[in-house]
């Protein structure tokens, strides 16, 4: 496998050797108690100027691109009564309209925004991200998710969401039907030659007329092919199904990463399945998830982290411990975790009972450690964060870094005061955007029609 | 009935007695030959500057707002062979993500896009309106349309598009589940007040929990309640179920105008069905559409018009006469128009040919007058044109009127330069904007929660 040979021998996998960064920009920022956070604005969620702001910060920073989490309603299974007002995210701007809006006053950032193939109709997500990726210049990319919340359901007149194998193969047909829509037509089709009156070549019009299990779809699309031949694919590909619609179409896949032994495997699985969907390892980037605390000193990023775990509201900690853990609102929040357990999710009931227990955690201390817990972080100086990433990156087990800050806009100004000059110190990182595309500045090869 | 009391004094509606004006900005203009103008940029309709720069003309000139018509696929149907290829309408940029890119870059002018009920989700079309209207700071509006055409079913897994029953029973209780989301949060609802760690007011947050025959939407919406309250609803209401839909939930009529009588009869209806809603006559403005040929002189103005017409392909000029009377291509171009007859459409053949005999037209000058036919228009000078506007405006035809240029840049060119100034000089049409979001500007009154 031409792959293995390549990261045997050059211990990284980007064609040019340079780390790729995007920046997920989500709500105010990753950690749940961002609200709080004295420098936050709390409104910023469904504030256009604070996020063409913080957008606009990446692309000074020469980020690869900007990158939105969706969700399709609020998510509010599941919580004791008054948690949810102590949630911030229950009001945010629709991500396809604000990458557009975003897209209009940038020049170079890439536009990742998630939509989900579960609730919408292919014909509608090919035209709107060729529409950015038209807007942009270049720059838009599909974040496919297959959904995964009841409450979603609930707001597109389904009772119950769909299971884990329909979904992905709803997915898998979906993007197809999507790349099918993207090539309607070649890149020259339009001649718009004003003197004959011939406004496009009918031999580079081709009308998919895909008929599917779960879609027909004639077409064409009604949209000139983009200036990226089609926008970026993202896909986030975890369990097996996840896995195969990554290798088939990702041309990046932002993972969730533990431990590095843990995401070099993950590394490995994935680009090993390339394969036989005719693709190259360099063909799909691998950019696992990643908050990162950072100081002058380990102590000045210890206490941002301290900091944001201290502004955790009793209410919402208890609320994260609900679904596994139950109803603990007459323990005392400072004693131990009580041997409780809810029946629907025992095993992970019984992974947090044996940490508490190990560890001799009070309640507060568990919803503190489960809320800081989902996603990979690092606290301490520059030097400690990149020397991580860069072991990371050399041992072939990421081409890049997807960043969760836990609060925005600090998250984008720590990577520049920070990060980005000690990754660029050891050459790992860019000085200048190469390119106007998104494809282009991840190295990725232009596609041609017919790719 | 208030509103004929008042019509019968003061011979106008709007409240401060001004015209109201919005520019539909499709594709390169409304005349089908628009592309082929020598300074029309003919790959318009998938640029984003060029949409830019001509809705940055509109909003220097102060009109109301810029309107996307939409339609959801290219519309292909019934053309003789090689035709398509002469039409410039097959590629376009998608007009919710161009709405959002327009908002950022613009500050006062209203922002109007077209979206399906029929092929969309209450709970997209709620989500990306209140979007925009939070990235523009209140100037959405939505025009509602039920979609008409065969080729739209096919691009969403149908075999057949819904009648018109089905349609606008779908469409009535699609806007009524927007409007519910829109209303989800009251105004006041989100406090954020980072000392008690309460992010909303339980008290304020409405779960529509709607169940209906179309649609089961649970909601809330995922976004806080709009700069406009709700986006602007615009409707274009002709038959009975869409006049109905119009007089329940629109802010703006967008009419398709006859003869002036006709479009009185129209406008006394339609504000006639107002108050079986609880609503009065000022709640909703009619604004036909009107495409204007405008010159110095008549001469002048009546130039512009034929030189469009000549430039009309011949191959186009028959496509459109094709669904009514068949295949010409046999026939002399400049000869008699034949005494043919496509069954399925006889009555349209007939009233066609009846007016070929009666006038003696040529095949050629019967598709001119066909393709120019469809759009109320006017060719004159400036003073002729806007005797006209006024003389509708104060008959209580028209609160206003939605210019459909026939090329752009050049069709808000002209506004400028000729008609502006005249309604100005006649008190007709503001000089600045009077406020910030499209509701204002439009004199509708602000909208509170419960409204």
């Amino acid at each position: 496998m031409i792959w293995k040979f390549r990261s045997e021998f050059e211990k990284m996998t980007t064609t040019d050797g340079k780390i790729r960064i995007g920046l997920s920009m989500r709500y105010l920022g990753y950690h749940m108690a961002a609200w709080r956070h004295p420098d936050v604005p709390a409104a910023g969620a469904i504030d256009f100027n604070y996020f063409l702001r913080t957008a606009k910060k990446a692309e000074e920073a020469k980020l690869d691109m900007i990158f939105f989490a969706d969700g399709i309603g609020v998510r509010a299974n599941d919580t004791p009564k008054g948690s949810l007002a102590r949630d911030a995210k229950n009001a945010e701007l629709e991500p396809l309209t604000l990458l557009a809006a975003i897209g209009a006053c940038t020049s170079h950032i890439g536009l990742v925004a998630t939509a989900s193939t579960t609730y919408n109709e292919p014909f509608h997500i090919a035209r709107k991200y060729a529409s950015i990726d038209h807007i942009s210049g270049g720059r838009a990319g599909w974040n496919v998710v297959t959904s995964w919340s009841q409450q979603e359901a609930w707001n597109f007149s389904r009772d119950e969401h769909l299971g884990y194998e329909e979904r992905y193969e709803r997915a898998d047909e979906f993007v197809e039907v999507v790349r099918k829509l993207w090539d309607s037509w070649e890149d020259d089709a339009f001649i718009r030659d004003k003197a004959s009156g011939v406004f496009y070549d009918e031999t580079m019009l081709h009308v998919p007329n895909h008929k599917g299990k779960h879609f027909k779809v004639r077409g064409p699309l009604n949209s000139a092919r983009t200036p990226q031949g089609r926008p970026i694919i993202v896909q986030a590909g975890a369990a097996e199904a996840g896995r195969e619609l990554a290798a088939r179409y990702a041309d990046v896949v932002y993972s969730n990463a533990g431990s590095m032994e843990g995401a070099k495997v993950y590394y490995d699985d994935l680009k090993g399945r390339l394969a036989k969907y005719g693709r190259t390892p360099d063909q799909l980037l691998i950019m696992p998830g990643v908050t990162l605390y950072v100081g002058k000193t380990r102590g000045e990023a210890q206490d941002k982290f301290d900091q944001l775990q201290n502004l955790i509201d009793p209410l919402s900690g208890m609320a994260i411990l609900y679904g596994v853990l139950g109803d603990l609102s007459e323990y005392d929040l400072d004693g131990p975790v009580p041997d409780v357990g809810n029946q629907r999710v025992r095993s992970i009931a019984e992974n947090l009972l044996a940490l508490a227990h190990r560890e001799n955690l009070t309640i507060r201390q568990m919803y503190k450690r489960v809320a800081s817990g989902n996603n990979w972080q690092i606290v301490g100086t520059a030097q400690d964060i990149v020397d991580e990433l860069e072991r990371w990156f050399r041992a072939g087990a990421a081409d890049g870094f997807n960043i969760c800050p836990a609060t925005l806009p600090q998250g984008v100004d720590d990577l520049t005061q920070y990060i980005l000059p000690e990754l660029r110190k050891r050459g790992l990182f860019r000085t200048e955007y190469e390119a106007s595309t998104l494809r282009g500045n991840l190295g990725l090869q232009p596609l041609h029609f017919g790719d």
